[in-house]
């Protein structure tokens, strides 16, 4: 189960609460067998960052949201966590005239440098997952997609500890490509957590169960994980309607994991499948004869190149056969292959 | 005039043909005392192009891509241009079947870093700016946002000489607050370039006239730009509206410079309210006391933070205006104050 | 004041309880000089809609809205409502397997129809006013827009005393023009109320204070509304930021009033402007030839326009000068005309 | 096969050249056994209606306009047509201060008043059907969406001859969902025609093949049109991806019919599930006690109702297992029941 400090710890808990709820938890953990794999931190329910924490105009809020986490981290390393996940929901702003955008990611980059080094200096073993979202409680959040907070990161001091923790419906709020993201955070090596649901494009956080608004993207998505081999928590970050009762929740927690089960099944019929192999190979042919020569610079290869004739009416009536690629995709998800 | 190879020299023009046009060009240049501050390859209008340029799945087509922006790279130069753009109009998919988004990554890195080489192997003095778009034509772009570009840039080989080129209206497209990803390019030292105009949420490509649909984002964007001093083209990337004959276009190309600058002496304004100013002095409020301890991580700074004790519920409380700060913007842009 | 049932009169409530707060509730009317023009139901808070109220499918559920309704209709017109607001914020859908569309619209049709009976037969001097939305809480909402709602009015039997409440965030949700839909509300007879306030398009349900999105859009509906006289309440429908404190919540008031009055003012400007009105006569000048043939059909004016001669050519190269239009019209919202 | 005016005959014929082409058009329907069903008229491709057509602010492009339909009707009479679709691309606006959308719709009106006088009066067999669209290449078309069509339908002179065409992409474009408008089109009697095809969310005009980007509500379509007995066509109005060959057309013309098919089949399926069907009749269990009160007014009706008693709790607390549902009907889709 994933730490969340105030779901178990009460904001406004004494200290002898504090040291109580953590020893039951330990013992609970101990005795079921359950592991925290993640922790994270509340900065978004309490009205004191009803502006922001680390990006608060408030010098006393940044700074209490840097107590927060620190304490918060300490738990989490005690109960196990090996990630520590940042959503910043209230980290943006409705009113462009309160700030200046980039004075904001200053102050943004600040607390996760502070924090990265409260990390290595107690010597813990975590490292940070980072997670965007366009909007929603506020009107725009500063870095809005997976793709602006890998931006971030390469900004600051460790990022070598810091990945993101991409989240399905976030990016379908903006009407992004979920998997297109995804695979950008795994090719530089910073898919550290990822969070599965599911979201009609540009609307409310909607958190729907896994698969159950687009098959398709799901499967694409299932697809590429196991391709690529991610090794990571595969994590429902979903909320069952709100019309079920307690047996509609397990039904919910069981259809998320159903459905990617299923489509990892179908990803792999994929593969096997020699009709769909076949085109993907005469997409993909390759004789090597040019790439030898773009693949890497050097002025004889650019010359090389230079000299190349092109017959770019052959290039531009070539057959690209996607819609049968597409259509097979379909019959194979729809069960008729 | 921003130089885009195939307006000039046609796709099919002989070297004599194209030879002829060039010192034309250049001629008209000096006797008209335009400049070509930018140019830009064609790799989206041509049939060869119809599955990307640079991420093609063919790899002749990569080929002949790189081939014609060498060819454009030397014109531009040639005619004086220091800001090359990247705008991959058909770097996409529509059927995430064919590809794994990673690959395609790959593919458009190579293809950046054999063009820095070149740039850098020729003794050029030249700095790319790459172009985001989430989508049309294609179903979806790789490079979805300013934000991916930047987190792309930072895993190039010479990302020192490569910016963005953010546009207004594709990040609009995405529903994506505009001033906030070019505040996230400038903080990075990556603003190269800009696209300017105007575009609704949700919306196919509108590229209206500048401050025509939000003239309040656009205040904020010019306020930006103005305060942070960025001293590149204000490259107004726009079409008029189809009903419009020559005349027409005309009173939109003056309109887009006419509301920039209204817009700006707007921004002036802005900074010589005094209630304005007094409210955003009271937002920013800071004693330094606490900002001394975050401000950067020591083992004392960090002890001393969790020693430190916040009355949770005053942060709760306090008065954050931002309606009225909000309310005195609307006036100064309605020329009421 | 507009009178929400469950906010005077608790749900749990006592029939004691009830009559006492009724009575303290028209003395304080009395006392202040409060009316209340609008009466509604809360059919949406409690958990027994969590299904919808109307077009539930458990039939107790669409029971007891219907009497709670009933009871509602009672006291608002006891207040003095004569216009009664119905927002189906539950009336719609995650799971399309579960209803057939049509019969949800059976059932809300009979649900509007009992109604209407039951304020006839009462001698009730009171109009519906019905609020259509196109999602959130629920995953679609059945009449998602204001035109889906002018169409269903069409098929009601009282459908004279049935008219709509368009909110301008809710139609923004969905990308639309809201002007447009107040004009054909307006056209057809039916704009019985407004809900004024603010929303980027393609988000989650923003209520922002009137104008502080979109300037541009709001003119145009004020310039709407004051155009052709209507005379039902401004009403905003909004909230103030999450940030404001109680002074924060009069500033937010004070601002959506202020912008309107501007608006209006500005309004007036704009037919007094001379030249944006000869721009327009320009735009709509007519001879009076063509409109005699084609305002009414007859086999004479078909034939006769069945010969008329187009020159295709000269209209489509015709002057149609909207972006001039369109800068004088932005111009004077930024107060430099 | 549709007839669009200009497909077959170009807009320049000479009378000659268009007898010639319609003799020789009527030949190769009888040789072939083809038919037309469906006729239109463009009013979009030509510049002369680049600011409208029937709603074109001048009155010589309204007549125009209008003279265009009725020949176009008259040929698609000729043809056999007995449906006959009307899409006003350009019936919309970017510049809101140029036109009174009420005033909008009164031209859009008396157009089609006449022109059902018109076939009236030729005694023509043909019905109308009318196709909303929210933007692109306008910026905001008066008409946006299958509901505001409905709407305006019902303020027609003839408006029993006049029904909708929806269209899926159009009606995705304004993220509604298609399967509710269809629904309301259908239950008013006024589902004409319908156009098939798929379309992601807030995106340009994508006009995929049928069910490429959604499967599951894709199903929901069939599954209404099948359920209710549609007999109408099921038009493909979609687009091949523009990498395809002619053999990949036809590949996507296959999809499309493919698809429609094997969702028809799981439609089937859905009816015959037991599981399903029990899991419906527990959601819509009715013991019609409370739907003989609550179904039509009277005054008894009304007494007895208000004296029910419902226990708010318990319907708040009862099991609506959607969850459970909508995932056994994911199974279906995905072929693993």
């Amino acid at each position: 189960m994933n730490f969340h400090d105030n779901d178990v710890i009460p904001i406004d808990a004494t200290p002898n609460d504090r040291d109580k709820i953590v020893r039951e938890f330990k013992t609970a953990l101990k005795e079921t067998g359950l592991t925290v794999p993640m922790a994270t931190t509340n900065l978004f329910s309490d009205p004191a960052f009803k502006d922001g924490a680390f990006t608060s105009n408030n010098p006393r809020v940044r700074a209490y949201a840097l107590q927060k986490t620190m304490n918060a981290i300490d738990l989490g390393v005690e109960f196990g966590a090996s990630i520590y996940v940042f959503w910043g929901g209230r980290e943006g702003t409705e009113v462009d005239a309160s700030q200046n955008g980039a004075d904001s990611l200053k102050r943004f980059r600040e607390a996760i440098n502070f924090l990265t080094e409260y990390v290595l200096d107690n010597g813990y073993d975590l490292k940070f997952a980072l997670e965007a979202k366009p909007n929603e409680p506020r009107g725009d959040l500063f870095l809005p997609t997976t793709g602006a907070m890998l931006a971030f990161i390469a900004t600051l001091d460790h990022s070598e500890m810091i990945g993101v923790n991409p989240e399905l419906a976030h990016e379908h709020m903006a009407g992004l490509n979920f998997t297109h993201a995804v695979a950008q955070a795994w090719e530089a090596g910073k898919l550290f957590h990822i969070d599965l649901n599911d979201q009609a494009f540009g609307r409310y956080d909607q958190d729907l169960r896994f698969g159950s608004y687009n098959l398709k993207s799901a499967f694409f998505l299932v697809k590429f994980l196991e391709e690529v081999g991610y090794e990571g928590s595969r994590h429902f970050d979903a909320h069952a309607y709100r019309t079920e009762d307690y047996e509609g929740v397990k039904d919910f927690a069981r259809g998320c994991m159903r459905t990617y089960l299923i489509l990892k099944e179908k990803a792999e019929q994929f593969h096997q499948d020699k009709e769909i192999q076949a085109l993907l190979a005469e997409i993909h042919a390759d004789d090597g004869k040019l790439t030898s020569i773009t693949g890497k610079y050097s002025p004889q290869n650019a010359a090389s190149l230079k000299r190349q004739s092109f017959d770019r009416a052959a290039l531009g009536a070539r057959s690209v056969p996607y819609e049968r690629l597409d259509q097979l995709t379909v019959d194979l998800l729809l069960g008729v292959r």
